[in-house]
């Protein structure tokens, strides 16, 4: 399963009660944070799920609202003792970004590996059991969109490893993946498994342009999170000059990509409340849903 | 007169309902800031005093949580349509922090004056009719605290003013204080004023240790805000250690200096009630009072 929290759902500037922009996923007791607007770290202590399992901070691009709340979170992590290595990725530039963003941050206990994502094609970080890829998007600056993927083993055949003289010992392990040496045998999970079965996909994307390359890499996504910088069709001049999307631009993707829900997020500061441009979205997109900070869904195997 | 909102009042990390250090301040219709931790465009947009006139960005010091909200609030500024400049005033070190910030702050529509104060005197800016003065502080980096001070001029004398045939379009500009060139004749404003009245002092330290300096710099002042980073007195060896204050060190400052009113602020993440802990203040300083995000005060001519 996959454990989804939207921390802030604020573009621009954060609001009274709307954070920036910051999406928190967790993956196999790991976690991940995809953007680190300011307010970052007040919305992890409202999730309630801790600190000490996150594991990367992938950035879609380095403006403002999406990366300032990166110094303040380093220090609060360097504080609260984690000491497990922390990884961070993003589109080409994040070198010279953090080494500017260094003046700010403290010695740290842990580790930091920096990890500049190809500019050009699909990029990919393990998180737990998950796969995390990017590729490129559409902004004004270099942008990257993200699709966490967990395969789903086939079932586990009892009746074929019984048949195989496979011990029980060793089928959480196969069950997992695994391929196992046993007594000078090899033992591979394919031999006790069905065929794969379906998993899950989420995907995020903020700030872009809607692109044909996003619209094959969300495919049959079970939760897009998409951003609706503008509510009204009007917009739609601003939203292609300013390289972001209206919100039924955003549900077309999601409708066009076979999605199964959408969230919108990373409102304009001048949309006071996305409900009531949600509509627009739904016309297009039946399941169409306003992100709101700390709007939280657990993604379960089918 | 001025006036007083403290935007922040939490020291290293924000929590759900304590933004970090900012105090703002209003004189003369001009607006400065002292520090502007992650969070503070969220209190400036809370205490609705605008944007438009605020003339500068003054930092105790460079460590994130005084000013990790500079970024986001420059591309708000700018994105409000300020074309004014800005000042950002600070301890030396502010050319290369801003260098280095500059990787997350979008081209400005206005410009922005860096003026690194003195690191072993007294520095001073003009902001409206006040004066804002520096002094190095003691902690763990190069530190300031600072002092604004709006000097009340003498009462006019109209007797004086008639006896002397100044004209009465001239009294207004002579009451400020300023010296006039008329029909070939200089009238300086000490002609028609009374001897100089109390003026209104306001000072505030963050972070420091209580330094004799600091003690004589903020003398008889109408308003003191200083860091509370520990309430206990248990907790006075990792004050003197992390150069920080208790709630009894900031009182007995106030207590010495012969202020008026003391407001604890900067408080450790772990104070979650600064009134539990507030009678440890007033046992020395009776009119200690808690700092709390948005707490607002003006200060009037006696």
């Amino acid at each position: 399963m996959i454990d989804v929290c939207l921390l802030g759902c604020g573009g621009m500037m954060p609001l009274p009660d709307r954070r920036l922009t910051a999406l928190l996923i967790r993956v196999s007791g790991k976690m991940v944070l995809l953007d680190c607007g300011e307010g970052t770290q007040v919305g992890l202590q409202l999730a309630g799920w801790g600190l000490s399992s996150l594991e990367a901070v992938c950035f879609t691009h380095y403006h403002a609202d999406h990366i300032a709340g990166l110094p303040g979170l380093l220090a609060t992590l360097g504080n609260s003792g984690k000491k497990t290595p922390l990884c961070l990725y993003g589109p080409p530039g994040l070198f010279s970004v953090m080494r500017g963003l260094s003046v700010l941050v403290p010695p740290l206990p842990f580790e930091t590996y920096l990890v500049e994502g190809p500019d050009s094609r699909k990029g990919t970080i393990r998180i737990g059991e998950a796969k995390l890829s990017s590729i490129p998007a559409d902004h004004t600056a270099p942008c990257f969109s993200y699709r966490l993927q967990l395969d789903r083993a086939g079932k586990f055949d009892e009746k074929r490893a019984l048949k195989q003289e496979i011990p029980q010992c060793l089928w959480k392990r196969l069950q997992k993946g695994e391929s196992i040496q046993w007594n000078g045998r090899r033992i591979e999970s394919q031999m006790v498994l069905g065929p794969r079965r379906k998993g899950l996909k989420l995907c995020y994307c903020t700030d872009t342009r809607p692109t044909e390359e996003f619209l094959r890499f969300c495919r049959a996504s079970d939760l897009l999170i998409c951003e609706g910088m503008y509510g009204q069709e009007e917009k739609r001049p601003d939203a292609i000059r300013k390289k972001h999307m209206t919100f039924s631009e955003a549900a077309a993707l999601a409708r066009d990509s076979g999605s199964k829900e959408l969230w919108l997020t990373h409102y304009s500061p001048s949309i006071k409340d996305p409900f009531v441009f949600l509509d627009l979205a739904r016309d297009i997109f039946p399941n169409a849903q306003a992100g709101e900070d700390l709007k939280k869904k657990t993604l379960f195997f089918a």
